[in-house]
């Protein structure tokens, strides 16, 4: 069996549109049957701390946008940041790093991140996968 | 004859300093007879729009760099990114892709984006053609 | 004797989340036995300018967490951003490309720039090092 393609995402933004971003690419890739795999850093890191996804706005300088964009995507009945997150994970494709260096200079514990995390590891965990990765980005 | 390399680009901003990143990028890429494939979501799709990408500027966290850098950009001649984008369109090299679920969020009519985009599509289309790229990047 | 593996980063960001997320990736591929490449362009550029990394801060969005983050990477003696890059160019691994239209965008002369900047080139330079790269980044 060939093994499969692999999308190896590093997320270092928070912002709603970038999570989006990132959670469409790799619900594409894992219905595409690729691995995803996302290593979380910095702001993506905190975006994983339990209820604060569920808080991620635009960045300011697009604030004005938001109400609009929210009502479209209740209108499209879209699925939120977390809920692609939990499909991508159903599908058994996805691995989520938590970066932790990004741990250690924020003092955030493991506890206190969402139960779907697989690994907490340092940049050379990433550097490795990506390598044998088909598409590597840094969002 | 040998396959062209490609540079595969999601173009995520819309402001002035990364659009001239993803265009010198591209510019580059054709002038060295690559084939560059962009792929335009959020704010780099809002760019798009008709009219918009003149009015494009440096983050506020860069605003007062702005006089000084439009003023360098005019004593030197240097193209405005639509130019840019129209010169390497010429050169028979560039695609242009408009992503669909942003046009959604959005409620963006195709009939307002300017005519140099070649097709509307999602993500998958951007990771079959990232996966067979030379460079891959997310702007 | 094999070739060695190669990071390519496009380091487009200045502020102080963005160079640790560079140089951290930089210095784990150099302590990996890779070659890193960096190239700085817009306000990673700047960030080169003599005495000016020295004073990058967190991006306005975030600036509510610099002050524990700074007291953090002091009490973990974090290095900072230059330690960083000065540690990787020790391990002669490390190549340092200023991008020269952000030089003349912004009217930067060499003279200005720390002395580790190895060559200053064009985004043709970049891209014929990252077709042959392994792992790739815009940062």
């Amino acid at each position: 069996m060939p093994e499969k393609k692999k999308l190896a995402l590093i997320v270092e933004s928070g912002t709603l549109d970038r999570l989006y971003c990132a959670f469409i690419l790799g619900s594409t890739a894992v219905s595409m049957n690729w691995e995803a795999h996302l290593y979380f850093t910095f702001w993506g890191l905190q975006a994983l701390v339990k209820g604060a996804m569920e808080k991620a706005t635009l960045p300011s300088d697009y604030a004005k946008m938001e109400p609009m964009m929210r009502e479209r995507l209740k209108a499209m009945k879209y699925p939120t940041p977390y809920d692609m997150l939990k499909r991508m994970k159903a599908s058994g494709l996805l691995k989520i790093y938590a970066c932790t260096p990004t741990m250690e200079m924020f003092a955030i514990k493991r506890e206190t991140l969402i139960p779907e995390v697989d690994e907490m590891v340092g940049a050379s965990t990433f550097l490795t996968i990506a390598a044998d990765a088909d598409v590597t980005l840094f969002i």
